[in-house]
């Protein structure tokens, strides 16, 4: 029976992550080609796809055989009980919450970030406060649920959704050592760069030498153009589904640099994507494992790999090959490791960038746990910056309203992105062991080994082993913001490559 | 009850029609953007979307709503009857055959297509002939199936489905008259032709100046880029949803004309979706109509409208004013309105081209019926081409071989083109009594009278009315192919317009 149970249940599954790579391909063409009067019936489109899978996930026979298949688990394999597992997180995420909640969450999400657009705008935060109390009072109701379902405390609930298992004890943990090494790091990453004099001059490139660019910088990370694309987008991101995976880019002709390694950490995601092992792809065990380490993989190949002296080097001699233009490979690597202190986040350097995170982490625990009230935000705020960055918004638009994430209500994500960074530079660490030639390889454009370490480590176990069992395995050593530190002074400091 | 049956028998028909809106967005993206290699995905894609279909239209709960409904149809108002009925006739199409048949027919649906593309290009009929015996053996089995259920022949029942309601009594009729009629004005035509001289030369066109074109023909046809968009494919096709169409082109660098005929043909597809009330177009009586009224609408876009030589003068004022073109507005119109006795329908012009369909109607009729043996298909195909154009096909890639149709069962599709063509026709003689200044503003380039007209007597009806009772309406009398050969006689042996 439980095989049985099993094997249906699998089917269910299947079907529901099959309808979601539906979903992610209207995404995308919404995104990318979709005729500006078309929303209504691409938003039509999509909340059917959300109701089918609603539909699935809140059956009765969905719920028999979940617990028919975990009775008799014991009998399956390790990769069918991993699958199993995930099913299990994934039916307590789409069901210990009340369906009216759900809903309201929706509709409200979708006029909050309304609301957040235009307060951002007019840097009008009392106008957007309501909207945000709102949220907030939403947020917790949805924590406090899925709090007692999954045995952990509301915010743990909340980073569930994007990194399962974690805890605020190892991320409180991580975030003490990283406040007390990272403002030495700074301090002296700057007085570095302030010895270097000028800056080098931002280097402006128009959109036609860009994609060449991008064309090449894809080509030489191994992304299949048989089964994805590269097209443009406002936001870049990378979309499609594994099989078909629809990367995105922008061009900022005033920038050289800034639309390129966007194209490389994206690129990090769709070499993620698109390593998953092909059989898989519709279970739950063969997608992704968390936003954490999926963040790992696009930061392992911007900031590891891509912003490395080494593929500057590569890339300069790219540039210095397109007609009339010449780069020098120092200033632009000096180009790509410039430190400053600065007030929003999404432009910020790999130095100052996990203070940003630091701060919405606490401030964002504080608002779960209801020790902070959401009329009280924009001081909290100009507060943390001072005291993490020593500087003052000026505004509230460069401060507490400039990410989108809490305007739909999505707490508990910010911490995956310094999670994700202190993967990468412990992958970083493991991978250099093994392929300690890396940098020549790169510099001559064959950085085959270092990906292929990648989807030998990480890649191909998808979901069957959680994202720190993975860390363990490739790293042999728990996860630790030891080698992100190392590899932080090595950059900032050191300057040794 | 009868008013509550109908309310959730409606949402659970708009659920069905959206999740087909999602397969045409999916099916626009495969022939357009989808990488080489993402066939499999896309196709398990689409089939999920079909097994969704195929489950809601097959539910108990469905059926039972369907009855209820009908049972208590006398007090629905007008527009919801004819929603009714268009439910149960979409219903009887999807109920009336069983899974395993239905099954059948799409694996070897597939197979047959992939044999006959083969047996085309290898000009090997013997060797596709057992994949076709098998086709027509399942489709014999489908049609006795609905024909049952529907209470007409068997050919009747797959006609059923292009274009509801129409028998074999009323083509045979219309076709009887073609038969007599068409003869005499091909030679007319011919023989006023070859008076005319040599034929004008074909013209050359680079995808860029072509591009030009495609934007000013669809502009000026109203074509809505904020709800639909112009692409690239090897097939034109109008894909997509109302809302959102996609609308498909090919640049035949070779011949102007060829690609921007093919553009203002599937503009009239669009025109028609584009038009549909935007209310209601999740209803099944919201849907165009027949696909024999789809195809007035591209043909009278296509060869009453633009093949006019009002409308050849417009765009030959358009092509003059691109950097080096000249070309001359006679020869232009000349080259649009050639004929010629051929081999191939798809490349046939206006006047033998129901020839072609007739052959085809008169064969496909004779397989059904169980009159005549696949084997014997390819003979019977040249003594069809001889008697009805007195030329026979060198070898069966010019003959049986040509069409698609066949190869997946797609019986009782081939009425539709011509029953189409005579709508057009039709439509055209009653649209010129309405706005008889019609000729002068199309070359003028204001052809607003003349879309509005086909909005508010043809598109604004979507399926609330049948295909038959449109034409009457519109005309003011019974479909017949009096204005098709008025239109034939006039363009071509008389040279009127």
């Amino acid at each position: 029976m439980a095989e049985s149970a099993y094997t249906e249940l699998r089917g269910q599954f299947q079907e529901i992550m099959r309808l979601r790579s539906i979903a992610a391909m209207l995404q995308w063409d919404a995104a990318t080609q979709m005729p500006t009067g078309s929303g209504e019936l691409r938003g039509s489109q999509l909340a059917l796809i959300e109701q089918l899978n609603h539909r699935a996930m809140a059956s009765a026979r969905l719920a028999d055989l979940l617990n028919a298949a975990e009775a008799d688990a014991a009998t399956l394999p390790a990769w069918d009980r991993a699958n199993l597992a995930e099913m299990r997180r994934q039916w307590v995420h789409a069901n210990a919450v009340e369906e009216r909640l759900v809903a309201e969450m929706a509709t409200h999400g979708t006029l909050s970030e309304l609301a957040w657009r235009d307060a951002r705008q007019k840097d009008d935060f009392k106008a957007y406060q309501p909207y945000l109390e709102t949220t907030v009072a939403l947020a917790r109701q949805v924590a406090a649920r899925k709090a007692e379902a999954l045995g952990c405390s509301p915010y743990e609930a909340l980073m569930d959704s994007y990194d399962p298992g974690r805890t605020t004890a190892q991320v409180d943990g991580w975030f003490a050592t990283l406040k007390q090494a990272l403002p030495g790091i700074l301090e002296r990453a700057l007085a570095r760069q302030e010895g270097e004099g000028a800056p080098p001059p931002v280097i402006a490139c128009d959109a036609a030498h860009q994609k060449l660019l991008v064309e090449k910088i894809v080509t030489l990370l191994g992304f299949d153009r048989s089964r994805g694309r590269v097209d443009e987008s406002t936001h870049p991101f990378c979309g499609g589904f594994p099989g078909d995976i629809r990367l995105t880019t922008r061009y900022d002709t005033e920038n050289l640099l800034s639309g390129l390694m966007s194209t490389c950490h994206e690129a990090g995601h769709a070499l993620y994507e698109s390593h998953l092992p092909a059989d898989t792809v519709f279970d739950p065990a063969g997608q992704a494992t968390s936003y954490a380490l999926h963040e790992s993989q696009s930061l392992f190949v911007e900031m590891q790999l891509c912003r490395s002296r080494s593929f500057i080097r590569w890339l300069a001699a790219q540039v210095n090959m397109l007609p009339g233009r010449s780069v020098d490979a120092d200033a632009l690597y000096r180009s790509c490791i410039r430190v400053e202190k600065s007030f929003i986040r999404v432009d910020a350097d790999e130095v100052t960038y996990p203070f940003h995170i630091m701060l919405r982490y606490d401030l964002e625990k504080a608002l779960i746990a209801g020790d902070l009230a959401v009329a009280d935000l924009p001081g909290a705020w100009r507060e943390g910056m001072e005291r993490y960055l020593g500087i003052t918004p000026p505004d509230d638009r460069r401060g507490v309203l400039q990410d989108i994430h809490w305007s739909d209500g999505s707490f508990g994500y910010f911490p995956s992105y310094t999670i994700g960074a202190m993967m990468a530079a412990q992958f970083k660490a493991a991978m250099e062991q093994a392929v300690p030639e890396w940098r020549a390889r790169v510099e001559e454009g064959a950085p085959g080994e270092v990906l292929e370490w990648l989807r030998h480590h990480i890649h191909r176990h998808a979901s069957s082993l959680s994202a720190d069992r993975i860390v363990q395995q490739a790293t042999g050593k728990a996860l630790s913001p030891d080698d992100y530190l190392n590899h932080l002074t090595y950059r900032y400091v050191d300057a040794l490559y």
